[in-house]
């Protein structure tokens, strides 16, 4: 099927030499040359497969990271583990290395701190929002891009208290040009120079990111179509698909309770509690509204053996007919990288897909991908699919029915 | 909220003295006298709350069995085997006496056999259809019924082999008159005998009933309605949870295995191999056409000491992004009566709609209660609580603008 | 067979209206009066079954408690619940009022805390438990006992702060002495008192009760019998059950992560973390001994809907030949109060055998009923029941030997 | 640690091409030459390390097979499946090759019937014995080994119906002598092969093996030591260490239901219905046993997508106290033949041991690595270890005090 060339565009990973980014690069790089099938890919059938999508062989990939262990590297680490084929990073060790050579240093708030020693010049995170604007401008004039989707792929961050600044854009801009200030944590300095880049934004973490009010309200009053958050890749997805059922049922849900064991980076990141705060928050709140009921908190527990496998057990207690009781217990094992990677090349074709149709502001329609979507309260995963696929038929026809630039 | 009263409406169960059919009319008292809530009830809630159906204090039971164990025998055992509350048997003791005095003897092809001793008078198939029907009617008229909806709960039946009576009704006829032939299996004469009375009729089972073409079209002719087949009330209601949100996610299941384990009368009727072939069936059909993989054939053990708990066991392997693999397994337990029980009440609800709005045929929508549904191909379950609740706000239309008798 | 009549017997429970006490109570009586098998009862079968060991209907139910409602009262919210057979609660009736008449009421320090009112005077933790072991004598001579055995069933307390008084007898007894302190945790007041009372002690919860030098000294030198600590009903069971077979076989485990989800009063209890710390250390040293490997720190959770339903899940990651990877799960499910009583009858028979055998201090081969036996290091399940068997056999060969006294 | 050199020894394996045997074979010289440990070897530890078993760098390995697809070949396609890290297959090609190119041609009752064409010479079952006999000798006489343990790893075959040649040696020679007639099944010709070369014997297959009563009295009579039948390896390993555990408990298995999923080879053998029936047989049979309980007949899927992997799903249903009821659900997940593999090489030294102390028959105490322990009934794991931990400390004793040879 022939469709509008939506062009050459670029993808941004924040944090683009961890364990997502890296698979994400990899597996594009095998799917785009065909060692390698688009499965876990939403994007691939239809009835997105005959939207203007970009093709993944026209997909760039370049970032933003503050390790110094480049992509090869974390791939080899992957191969070793036995997560990747030895035979896809042949396929793919070219094109790591290309998208290697696009990252450039991030926003590191510990280093901007250790850059004013004395006669040093600290960056104000007005100044380090701009530089990383420029990374991304600069990446899309370079390779000629239609247009460059930044996707937060970072280390998840605590939650920052509330200040005044958060919802007042005078006193924001102030702060950010103070260079003895960083009030916006470093997830959101991102989301703000994705603004200033023009950048369609993902936020695919539990980070703050572009969930404050005075960022939300500047995309959409700079037309920057954006979508998150906290990527709903596993055991989220799987209980937003069957309290759902239970409800058209009429099954009363009296507990939901749970335990998350991972290892890898993520494993010990979630090992602080304050980080872990801000990924449990977000893990329950679709069930809290699906089942109305009382959610146990989830445990995660860092289980380093594991690697990046993350084994998820749940515990569902239900009350049926005349007081009757069931229990569904449900144990999943993957690979959590695999999970987000395809994922996150859907979002970036999509979001591209938002900002060629002229779309600002947050696109509920994408909440299908998220633990808790920006612009919707919906968390029923089925009912997310059908959301979905009728905003890509639509969205895909008013770019048919607009003039070309 | 005020609605049509939609009359006083029968339910004629078929196997009304076994655990489905006496949990289901003890726990109609239960609810019908505000002793307990309609929990596992679908149509409990909005949109079918809001539709005209019978109300549950206006539903009036009745039916067929071949056992001489009384319903309130039945139940006081469900009750000593800690399924069913003795609060709740104290409440219902009278309706199940009442509903018990409406059991006529049922069809049994053994007993027409020996019925057939020198100078007994064999009944033929028809004479036994036309009985089970005026055994309908009469409880009809005497009760005053709008109308009565036949459900057929009775034990499992092997699948027969096709013959041509199935296909022709002249043949069927022909054979049905012949006291010396039973072409048909015992489900087919019941169903066949809704037709004759003009019953709504729902096909609990996995038993052939109505799914004979000749059959199918003499219901449609006579502007019968009726839905089946094989009630979806655990795993396989799971199954097609999930199956669906695996595709919608571009994951690609590699096998789907699975154990049921169960005791009580059913754990022994589906110890006869023959018999489990019939169930097996309609519980693969509808992941096949979901996964589009292969299936291993499910397993039945019987084991008494779980007397009506039902526990399952299923292993899902399935394909992610770069070959990976993921697993799923789910263990499900729940007493298998209580599932059924409520789901039987709301067909006999929606079945007098579906007749009040003068439905014949296969009622399509009624796909959502079953492993194998008549008249649809549809087996995922969010889409078939869509097009439920559809199809009850559009028939719940039809019936108000309709004239009344 | 026959053996010595080992004498009527006491089992002095402290907690002796809670969930354990009660279902103790009520099964002792149903299984002296023939009314229930004593299945669950280590005791029942060979090689104990031929020791001279009291018999159940010799047992005789006393205890301490602060809480007001009775025995019976608790007893028939466990048959509301559905644990108990409402035929068992009828046939325990009158047993259960005549316990219930022999609880007294039990130290809270609390309490004592409370009469020290102006001009009231407040009790001394020696005055407690002088009170609390009269109780215990009073017990015994009203009955005739041959001994009375103390169990401590209260619930978790926070674990104390070690201090020079818990191995220093002289400094302890000037501290007892003093009303304005109450340097010993409440459940080391009981364990004092019953040795006071001259009582073998068994430790039934993590609390530290007997688990101080100075207490450990003075029973031994009283040659008061004790065992301990925290009973050894599920979930550490079954991982000193599997850990050792994982040993022989060569097998390293990597990691044994587990949650834990109850309700009831023990859910309840255990929300509160500084009560989980007692219970959870005293959950994972055996298992960190029989592995040698990292033991993620187990979940608690309260999940009140489970009631007295306690559902464990453990994952277990081991390594095999040549670096290869299994792994077991293991999901646990049972009313936790069924498996704690006839533990807690065993260790009433067992620490009266000791006890006639003249043994005191710690008896290190009950270590089979216990998370962290007193006395001994051999947590291996197998082990612990070659070593159970065999101290039997001599301690009532030694019994038997012994002159009558 | 010095102990008596125990001299080079050989395995010969039958079916020495298949996963069993090419894992072992590869681990054998990644773990002599230091790049693996031997994790899983029973016999790597104490109190096997202590005792004159022959090192495993002084194992050589030789074997029958009738493929023709290489050892080399087969453990290329086991890395490829991730099951075998590359840098392994590295360290241990060239001993593949060596092994491989000791495979001589096995027996396949299939190839004489082929060869029996006109004017053809038909093998008699005799002359393929003494042909078999006469490889094994051959290889150790090349290799100038002490002595050639024979193990079974040859696929499963169809447990024979008895016949009066099974325990009558006249019937069976003059049966064995005809060149028309194959009285015995595949794995006994190779019994009887094993003991007319004097090597000591695994049946590591539920096959019939050495298991008909007149090979059994010949390799006493010629002092031929053998142990077997069917590795012990996972699910049914697991059963053994619970099921005395709740023996020990006073806990009643009410039922043990559970199922395998497998896929490679195994699982397609497994899938003819025939060889099934002796796998199962020999699984449930300890079980049976230990729980003096209803086993449910254990399920075999093939699912072929899983390779290597068996998964084995156990629901165990109990009951306790005053008739409460508990379940314990397992989920085993492993490589089979990694789990096979060590086991092989501890009875290839453990056999060596025993013939070095001159036993012959049945070693009763190597019933530790088998579902059917041949000349013992002990089916208790923890049992087992004792039993085994001491047999080799006295045989080894007796070794060190025979007067050298």
């Amino acid at each position: 099927m022939h469709h509008h060339n939506a062009g050459r565009t670029g993808i941004w990973f924040v944090g683009a030499r961890g364990s997502v980014a890296t698979t994400a690069t990899l597996g594009l790089a095998a799917i785009a040359d065909g060692h390698a099938a688009p499965t876990g890919c939403v994007t691939a059938a239809e009835p997105f497969a005959s939207a203007p999508l970009p093709e993944f062989a026209d997909l760039v990939v370049g970032g933003h990271d503050v390790s110094d262990v480049s992509m090869l590297k974390h791939a080899e680490l992957l191969v070793e583990a036995g997560m990747i084929a030895p035979r896809l990073l042949t396929a793919a060790h070219n094109a790591l290395e290309r998208a290697d050579a696009e990252v450039r240093h991030g926003y590191d708030p510990r280093d901007a701190e250790q850059q004013a020693g004395p006669g040093g010049a600290r960056e104000s995170q007005q100044a380090a929002a701009e530089r990383l604007a420029a990374d991304i401008v600069d990446f899309r004039d370079r390779h000629d891009l239609a247009r460059v989707v930044v996707v937060d792929l970072a280390s998840t961050e605590p939650l920052p208290e509330p200040v005044p600044e958060f919802t007042d854009r005078a006193l924001l801009l102030a702060a950010l040009a103070d260079p003895d200030r960083a009030v916006l944590p470093a997830s959101s300095v991102v989301a703000y120079a994705a603004i200033l880049a023009g950048a369609p934004y993902a936020g695919f973490t539990p980070s703050a990111s572009m969930a404050l009010p005075v960022l939300v309200d500047l995309a959409a009053e700079r037309g920057v179509p954006f979508a998150g958050q906290d990527g709903k890749t596993g055991q989220t997805w799987l209980r937003t698909i069957l309290a759902p059922a239970f409800a058209a049922r009429g099954l009363r849900v009296l507990s939901w309770a749970g335990t998350n064991l991972l290892g890898g980076g993520d494993g010990a990141t979630l090992a602080d509690p304050e980080a872990v705060r801000s990924k449990l928050a977000s893990k329950s709140r679709g069930l809290q509204d699906l089942t109305g009921s009382r959610v146990t908190p989830l445990h995660i527990d860092n289980v380093p053996d594991l690697g990046d496998i993350k084994v998820a057990w749940d515990h569902v207690h239900v009350e049926g007919f005349l007081g009757s009781r069931l229990t569904l217990q449900t144990t999943w094992s993957a690979h959590d990288s695999m999970l987000a990677a395809p994922l996150v090349l859907d979002l970036a074709r999509l979001l591209a897909l938002a900002d060629a149709a002229g779309q600002g502001g947050p696109v509920a329609e994408l909440g299908f991908f998220f633990k808790d979507p920006w612009g919707s309260g919906v968390h029923d995963f089925a009912a997310q699919t059908v959301a979905l696929a009728d905003w890509v038929r639509t969205t895909a026809e008013a770019v048919a029915e607009a003039p070309r630039s």
